[in-house]
């Protein structure tokens, strides 16, 4: 179960994570359960707040958004729709000797001894033919398929001949020819046909092949493959077709067993299930391996519902599940995550024009400003990165903690327009060829043209289409050359569109057909929505926020005892507690009633702590490492000790450590003010 | 995928639900998918308040409950520790004829005519034995069994000869007796083992049967009967056995088909998937059922991260799954639904009794107050029950819409100690035998005793108990026959759960051994704790929600013309959305930028709605459809018309659509204390 140490400030925030209750392994007491995950007390806070943020950010604050709540088993149809059922696949290259499975692309380069076998003969295989056999064609046989081909009831008595000669090199040919009975013999038990019933029970052409790390012995893979054989039944044999090569940088063993690996093949990284009593076809259903698909399904139905025109957008936050060859990266990649989705539908750019004249130019960085009517794809998707960022730097990841990666035309699907990553430098991310480290994936906001309602409206057959008035009442007074053009460049776009995801029995004639129909509802006001979408993953997003928060001072005393602690350094808004309220003793009752008093007071508002044990430096440094931004403490001077400091508190700022004195009655406002 | 329409008042919900976008059917565009239901913006937000006052109120409000957010998928050892994978099942019955499934428990008496068909032989099937055969024994065919045994290779020789003889009624034999050259026939083809292999192709022994409702013609089941067995592969064939028999209040057909039910099985309801790439045995996993289990997975791991002590909860959140052989009543009974789960961890009454020397008797009703150190289970559990109801009335659920069944013991499970479920008069909701509506089940407090975590403890290998030094001071100052009634009681209560929950192959000697050290941990300070759970439904209690909060008004105007318009009447704490801010015309930019000042004011604080569409009235009867408590309007004299109105609004309530008018600047604060 263990996760491979990326390095040791990962192994610090592992650590962290499960000391304080922020992430615990799912089903730790049952050894775990690999690519699951938990959030503990603390972490479950953290997690809360920063999806309730987001929505906050994309829905609450906003006119142009509205919520979903979409289930995670949806129709099958819809992940057929998507492309999901047919091409969410990662390459997987199977081990030859264990079946374990890697994902192709995360082989690293190996060197070393490769040592293979061709199959195994029992010992008791006592005819002549066998020991012939083996003496004369092991060194030959460099996979089964020259000598089986030759075995196989199928051959035709004469060919067979022709093919055993065929098969040897020159000089084995010779010494073949050379020793007639052993010729002579084999060929004969091929005629009867009687090799071949024999053949499949003293004789196991199954191919073994191992890497030998530098320096271990050959009698290891021996080892290895005797297990090997031994396992498909055969006891006592000897090994047909040994060899021995050096190899270097090979991604073509398995990185733990050393183990051949078998030719990739697509695996399916949806999670299967069956809805209804029987495990039949016809009730397979999938977990989501993303929320958006249902926000595409459900986009009349909230359109129709929540008084929204495009461009509008909705948001959803949910569970999504893929079940992931390696999971790896502590929480980074795992088999079940959250998502936080928006999918910001908009005019298409012909539809900008007809209506405002032209579709405005935006300058290729910087946050283009409020919304304008005139904005085509380029502006919205642009606007969104930053709005993005912002979010970000809200939350305590500045822009010097995150990185970009702009997709090249090469990694973007078909259909997506551009398509931005932000990036967040994460402990185990790794250095590009220049030396800099530039992060590991957050987010990604992608323009994603009107590929998914199309595909949703052709698979489902029901209209995602609009209509606009002010596109259809703009489009009648276009000149002439101008809705030409537009009408042009709409249809292109839908016919290539068309024809990348073309059903088989779709016709060129077809596709030209519903490419001019398409076009031609623009002067009816008519067109299907184009998208952008930010698309954020919320667990990722916690582990950034806590690889960023997490900070180590070591102090030394003055008897020279050094002693390091972690002070988790979470921005207010995402902190899971808000603020500790301790009294200064716990044995003064009047202390504790009126430290409850003041956690009474805020706990309405925020996540509060209330904690009298311990020292009140400890209590300092246990909510440093919980993250909490402000403690605040009661003492006799709170009770009116110095007159003048009567219901006052002392508020400490975790960090510098710094103190100040609060009238309780501003503590609320005062607090308010950093947490939101 | 439509549901069964239960009455009126459901139609009327479900279909303002849809329209104003609470919920909708999930997958809809692709025909919906059975038993899964999406939320819209209304319901998304609707959810989502309820789920965070729970949360609020279950951990934030409180300093005895931690939170966790665990995973869907965990390990499936989990579910065979809790007993899911071995009796979470509903008893289930087939339908001969359609192979589909109905709930055991759900099949309402039927009567009418059964009409059967033991099987069918081919017309073709030329040899005189077939016909002999059918002619002399399909009257006897009351099953294949009796035939078939007849027929089977497997029979000796002379047994067939007697075997037949016996199977026939006395006046049959005679007839055969008097029939030797069938007899005799048959018999040698027996002997000679050529009937059986004959018989498969020319003879299909099959049960059939259906019922027939009441005037409904015999011919109309033999059609049924002919398309039955041409799905067999038959054509052109005559029946055997056929039978015709009334039938009254029998449950043994299928509500829809009429095909007869085969035996009742279980049918496990958890959801069942593979995680990694083999689809083998040991990577089955399961989509968790319920959220509770997570929580005792991880009560360790909470209890040592948390500072907290017994007694204490954790709270969990999150969606469950089951695979639901009829799901119903709307989002009441469905497949994917979202559990708000407290687990309250509390010392056995053994512990109290020891440490305060009693354990406190609690009246039966009422809320026991504040938590007292000598609570028992039945104060806790009481208290739970009562807290479960008050939070339901400060969402809008008063008393009398709410029912309670207190489980009998017949009911409860062997471990549990007490169970109350708190019901809702849903409109679906049935009259009992006094024809009073009790309702249905939002939530059930059960008292599980320490079963859960010593299950977890027992599977997992790993100490599920606590350890108490108060407990372990007390125990050593109690005098010897205080300590040996509660060592007794102790240990009679782990004998006879170690006894109930016994493994295979434990001995009642280890089971005696285990009770000893169990009880003699408590001299030591060592227990398990014992759990109250409080486990409620989000999306049943959604559902009660929108079903209270409907309520429809018939006005009709001066010409005579009526019009019903409907209010969701829902507290100001659960509605949507809070406050709606209503420039009162569109085409002054003064009152709108009013409005949107007004708008962001309030944003931050709650969710607001900006409407500026429509007559003010078509704008209030919207927001009273979506349940928004509070519309507030900027007209004229808000920017000062009358200069003593100068930055007040209109607010307007929605259940009695009074108005008044407020400063904007107290607005903020008089609608958060209405919505907190």
């Amino acid at each position: 179960m263990a996760e491979p140490k990326e390095n040791l400030q990962m192994e610090k925030i592992v650590s962290l994570c499960k000391r304080r209750g922020f992430i615990f392994q799912s089903s730790e007491i049952y050894g775990g359960i690999n690519g699951f995950w938990d959030y503990g007390p603390l972490g479950a806070e953290l997690k809360r707040n920063v999806k309730e943020l987001w929505w906050h950010a994309m829905t609450r604050q906003r006119d142009d958004v509205a919520g979903l709540e979409a289930t995670i088993i949806m129709s099958p149809a819809i992940w057929k729709a998507s492309g999901h059922v047919d091409t969410f696949a990662d390459l997987m290259r199977e081990c030859s000797i264990t079946n374990k499975r890697v994902r192709a692309d995360q082989v690293d380069p190996q060197g070393g001894i490769a040592v293979s076998f061709a199959g195994v003969c029992r010992r008791s295989a006592n005819t002549q033919v066998y020991s012939r056999l083996i003496e004369e064609f092991s060194p030959t046989i460099t996979s089964e398929d020259a000598l089986k081909q030759l075995l196989e009831k199928e051959i035709p008595d004469s060919k067979a001949i022709e093919t055993l000669k065929a098969s040897l090199p020159a000089e084995k040919f010779e010494e073949v020819n050379a020793n007639p009975l052993a010729f002579e013999t084999l060929v004969s038990s091929i005629k009867r046909g009687e090799i071949s019933s024999q053949i499949d029970k003293d004789i196991l052409f199954k191919r073994f092949c191992v890497l030998l790390q530098p320096g271990k012995p050959i009698e290891s893979a021996r080892k290895l493959a005797i297990a090997f054989y031994e396992a498909s039944g055969f006891q006592d044999f000897i090994f047909l077709g040994e060899k021995q090569a050096k190899v270097e940088n090979s991604i073509d063993f398995h990185p733990e067993t050393g183990g051949e690996l078998r030719a990739p093949m697509p695996f399916n990284l949806m999670f299967k299930s069956y809805a209804g009593p029987v495990e039949s076809e016809e009730n397979i259903v999938y977990l989501r391996p993303e929320t958006a698909q249902a926000i595409f399904a459900q986009f009349k139905n909230v359109l129709e519902t929540s008084r929204q025109k495009v461009p509008f957008g909705i948001a959803q936050v949910g569970k999504a599940f893929r079940n992931e060859v390696t999971p790896r990266n502590f929480t980074f990649r795992s088999r079940e995550f959250e998502q936080m989705e928006l999918e910001f539908f908009i005019k298409p750019d012909e539809v900008i024009e007809a209506i405002h004249g032209n579709v405005v130019k935006v300058s290729e960085t910087g946050h283009p400003g409020e919304p304008q009517p005139n904005w085509g794809w380029q502006a919205w998707h642009q606007y969104w990165v930053e709005e993005r960022v912002r979010f970000y730097e809200g939350i305590g990841l500045s822009r010097a903690t995150l990185g970009f990666h702009i997709q090249t035309k090469e990694e973007l699907a078909h259909y997506a327009r551009a398509c931005v990553d932000i990036l967040f430098k994460f402990p185990f991310s790794k250095k590009d060829e220049n030396g800099e480290v530039k992060g590991d994936e957050l987010e990604g906001i992608a323009a994603r043209s009107d590929f998914d309602l199309s595909q949703h409206q052709r698979f489902s057959g029901k209209p995602m289409g609009v209509f606009d008035e002010e596109l259809r009442a703009a489009w009648a007074k276009l000149p002439k050359d101008k809705q030409d053009a537009l009408w042009k460049s709409y249809y292109d776009h839908r016919k290539n569109y068309l024809t990348k995801c073309a059903k088989p029995d779709e016709t060129a004639e077809q596709i030209s057909q519903q490419a001019t129909d398409d076009a031609n509802g623009l002067a009816k006001g008519q067109y299907i929505p184009h998208v952008i979408e930010p698309s954020a993953g919320v667990d990722r997003l916690i582990l950034a926020l806590i690889a960023n928060a997490y900070a180590e001072t070591t102090k030394t005393d003055e008897k020279g005892r050094s002693e390091t602690t972690v002070t988790m350094k979470f921005h207010p808004r995402v902190a899971p507690i808000k603020v500790a309220v301790l009294p200064l003793l716990k044995n003064k009752p009047e202390l504790v009633k009126k430290a409850q008093a003041v956690r009474d007071l805020l706990r309405p508002w925020m996540n509060v702590f209330y904690d009298d044990g311990g020292s009140i430096g400890r209590r300092y440094a246990r909510q440093d490492e919980a993250g909490t931004p402000f403690c605040v403490t009661i003492d006799f001077d709170t009770l009116g000790e110095k007159p003048e400091l009567l219901d006052t508190v002392t508020i400490r700022y975790r960090d510098d450590g710094k103190q100040e004195r609060l009238k309780i009655s501003e503590l609320r406002d005062f607090l308010l003010a950093q947490i939101r």
